[in-house]
């Protein structure tokens, strides 16, 4: 099985710390690498987490906040600088108006850059599937913040059954059939006995999925969208004792979002987006797991295998 | 004597690497505090090397490239968010293109923030005094580099001399004529006979100055701006090996630095804009002192006490 897995490279909130930096994470699959948000210094902690640049070709940004995206123009002028190619443009998915503000400054910036950087404006307030390639979907989940922003639902497509192929010999079965089967049809002998797809294939593993909904109040709309996710990363900038901030700021403490992923029955919950207010993360941690057994703290550097 | 210091918070060149940051630098004088350049993570910088945010009123960009002034969105931002008030007008002083390419960006960022950001233009060939106080004056210098680029030189006013207080009682000198005296004036007795200026006063320390010449190839023209400084910082991106490359970026070798420095006769030589190819930055070193013996190096966190 291929991997899949997320490389945090900031889970702190906006101002930023000596102890996170500002958010950022890497979702890889095969032999591709997704950026999701791209706070000030993101390129640094990819050098710092010895994370290549050059596979890097799309990047999502949640919503329009600095610390998710002021990290932006110094990778895309860096990416110039260590002479990315024209073949390999570099993809941006986020709201309309990103373009807008970013497009003069790449042109000042990066005017000798061989690749380029296009644009995918996409909605805040629907569903829908904004990358697809032979292997995952990305999803936007509309997310409940001061600003327009959007989640994203990383998801395996199914892979096709596993042939066995003594089986496939021992009925003489002709390779133009082999497809067919693969997507789980059975098989008619030329008696006209069938032989059923499960005694000539054993199932995949079932497709993989990775949730990030930062920056977000809890909202209870985008569970039947992440239901069952292996991995949720969830806003978690607050502990309880601050909810009244969190409700004005319109992010979540940890024990929203642990609440959110017991009702979506996620198998782990990742937290995320930490204030600056708190010396260290354990309370967070305490409140949620009291909610939701099977949670995690982010930190910069940390790799999440989604299996 | 009031302190007059540098903080080296990034010392790199385009390349971000762990080693070293974009380019900034801090200058105080007195309760001032000024910034020299403001490549992206400077606010980070910041934080790391324990300055706080709240003097900073003055921020100097010496040319648009972006490992100068990626970080000011940034910083700007988290003035804001850390509740710099409506007095507190943040000053940044650039070519005019930069208020064209920043301005958007700070509308639509932010927003809510209390305090306002004034541009102020300077011209890319004449060297001109942009900024003056009190105590100090901050004169332009025009480099040469691939776009246009400006150096800053920091020079202390004249202080008016020290009165020996013991010597005005003895000569029942009034107030009224104090300050002719600090300023240098002889006085007069009744009798006619003059008390020379010398006798009741000392004089004061010469005023100090720090020269910022970065990012450019080695220039002649700009040795008489700088002449005798007590400190300069110049473009070192390259060691003589690298001439070619130092040629053709317009930039400047160790060595030429230090030919510089010993031609405007300054007094200490610090090296910076270091290129992210060499391991350290030793061999620098050698090849500027060979020419100028009082040469160092700069790193992240030094700080430079002008005497």
């Amino acid at each position: 099985m291929e991997d899949f897995k997320v490389k945090i490279l900031g889970c702190g909130s906006a101002l930023p710390t000596t102890r996170h930096a500002s958010s950022s994470q890497l979702v890889r699959l095969r032999d591709k690498m997704f950026m999701i948000d791209c706070g000030e210094g993101t390129q640094l902690q990819m050098r710092r987490c010895r994370q290549g640049f050059s596979r890097l070709g799309h990047i999502f940004i949640s919503h329009l906040h600095g610390d998710h995206c002021f990290g932006l123009i110094g990778l895309i002028s860096t990416l110039g600088m260590l002479g990315r190619g024209s073949a390999a443009t570099l993809h941006i998915h986020s709201f309309p108006e990103l373009e807008t503000l970013l497009r003069p400054q790449i042109d000042f910036f990066c005017r000798d850059m061989a690749y380029e950087v296009v644009f995918h404006p996409f909605q805040p307030d629907t569903a829908d599937i904004i990358y697809e390639d032979r292997s995952l979907t990305v999803q936007t989940i509309p997310l409940n913040h001061r600003i327009a922003c959007s989640g994203f639902l990383f998801r395996e497509k199914p892979s096709p059954r596993h042939i066995l192929r003594e089986m496939i010999d021992h009925y003489h079965i002709p390779i133009s059939q082999i497809n067919c089967i693969r997507n789980g049809a059975d098989f008619t002998l030329d008696d006209g006995s069938v032989i059923p797809n499960d005694w000539l294939t054993t199932a995949p593993a079932p497709p993989r999925s990775y949730a990030y909904c930062c920056d977000t109040a809890p909202k209870s709309e985008i569970i039947p969208i992440i239901k069952g996710v292996d991995v949720l990363y969830h806003d978690a900038t607050f502990a309880t004792e601050d909810l009244p901030r969190a409700k004005q700021t319109f992010h979540s403490t940890s024990a929203g979002a642990a609440s959110i992923a017991a009702k979506a029955e996620v198998k782990r919950l990742v937290l995320g987006h930490f204030s600056a207010r708190y010396e260290d993360e354990e309370l967070l941690l305490r409140e949620a797991r009291e909610v939701f057994p099977s949670t995690e703290l982010a930190e910069e550097g940390m790799s999440i295998h989604i299996v």
